[in-house]
């Protein structure tokens, strides 16, 4: 495996940019390529078949463009689609609910997770087997809160309206898990309200809930993978990052909140069906 | 042409049903065929060039299924794709953006029309265009109003949240367009906000402003034309409605709060790119 090739990360659309911007913090030589699925986004509403079939075009994609590991940023893909892809492809496949489950483990005091993400990402059960496979005697609930994807897509992160929407679902999972001590992030768009997301928590549960961001548990997983396939790039010069979009509708206003920096080289591409 | 021939009506996702529910009032005795592109839904959020691309899959493979007549229920696809659509169709193509053009012309007293739908609608211009084009001496003003769409797919049509959300959008419309006396609903999932629309226009203009339904006026479009080309259905007998969905997630329960009524012959198609 050439160890220069760049790390291809895939999302369904521009969430994953939260990722790679974590990704780049730990990783500062390495290059990524990222590929967001704009013109099928979400996929967090659609049905496993659907978003394991996107995910393999995704990755194909990725593959023939040279990449020596895949990063698969998106919680609803990671959920459904991590066996297909490790089948397939004979690159290391890192996703973000394994890393995630565990890092809520890591942290947790009375193991007692809570997880929010998609509809797709709940009903999938990935992140309760993948914490409930961990250790004896952990409790796990999830509750999907689906509107906080279209509110910060819309740049809607603070005021009434995300606070009362992430009070409504959070207060669904406080009534049947109100011992919760750790809440999973399993979405990549919701760091973006972590501030909202801990204010709302400590006035639902009395107090302070630890909030994991799966982004950041994966990107530790990716740093030790390197490491330990000897994958890490030789250079010492500043890695890049090339965007690619399916669709390149507002990808500029939008991506750079995700990404926390301008998005300087975008292009559209047709991913084959 | 086969006048016992049902009609094709093809949308991005689930909200065109609300047209079909008013195309089955107006017209009990004609087949209704329906197909919802749920695997790549929304289309609003996304460029013109993907939405063409979408609704001429979606037209062929209505078409190949035999239908008299096409109707694009989604105000996003009628905004981008109507011209193509036509140039490749032999049968009528009706989409909703002339028709609600017109019945917002019928209902405005000022000539003040206001237009609310998505990115994609209001970014192309459309409804502005065919409001012009209408008269001299109308004025238009259109604002985006993208966050109605996953309020009504998830089921919030009352309460705090979506009156916060209408209260932003229509309040940014009548800061720079406060004559208005008409309000085109150009989006399927609007309608099922009528009340609530009704009430915040109401309190920011400080008098009533008339909602446009797009759909219903675009039934009055396909009620017209099918007397007019002789393609009305010859029998008596109570027409069917077969609804088709490129992915299944969740559609039983989001689809019936458009149609109005249980959805019972549902299937899941593909539809070739």
């Amino acid at each position: 495996m050439n160890r220069e090739l760049p790390i291809g990360v895939f999302d369904s659309g521009v969430g994953g940019l939260t990722v790679v911007r974590a990704l780049r913090e730990s990783l500062p030589r390495e290059s990524f390529v990222y590929l967001g699925d704009t013109a099928r986004v979400p996929y967090g509403t659609k049905s496993p078949a659907t978003v394991v079939r996107y995910s393999l075009n995704n990755a194909r994609f990725l593959l023939s463009s040279g990449i020596k590991m895949l990063v698969v940023a998106c919680n609803t893909a990671s959920a459904h689609a991590i066996p297909a892809l490790q089948k397939e492809l004979s690159i290391p496949v890192v996703g973000v609910v394994e890393p995630g489950a565990r890092a809520a483990l890591a942290a947790t005091r009375d193991g007692c997770i809570g997880v929010i993400g998609t509809y797709g990402t709940v009903e999938s059960g990935a992140y309760q087997k993948a914490i409930s496979e961990l250790r004896d005697r952990l409790e796990v609930a999830a509750e999907p809160c689906p509107l906080l994807v279209p509110l910060a897509e819309e740049g809607w992160l603070t005021g009434d309206v995300p606070r009362l929407v992430a009070s409504e679902y959070l207060g669904r999972l406080h009534a049947r898990f109100p011992q919760a001590d750790t809440l999973v992030m399993g979405c990549t768009h919701y760091p973006l309200f972590r501030e909202l997301l801990a204010d709302v928590t400590l006035r639902l549960f009395g107090r302070e809930v630890v909030l994991i961001d799966s982004g950041v548990a994966a990107t530790a997983e990716v740093v030790h993978l390197l490491r330990r396939r000897e994958l890490e790039h030789p250079g010492e010069a500043p890695g890049t990052l090339r965007v690619m979009v399916t669709d390149r509708s507002r990808i500029e206003q939008v991506g750079s909140r995700f990404l926390g920096e301008p998005l300087t080289d975008v292009s559209s591409v047709d991913v084959p069906a």
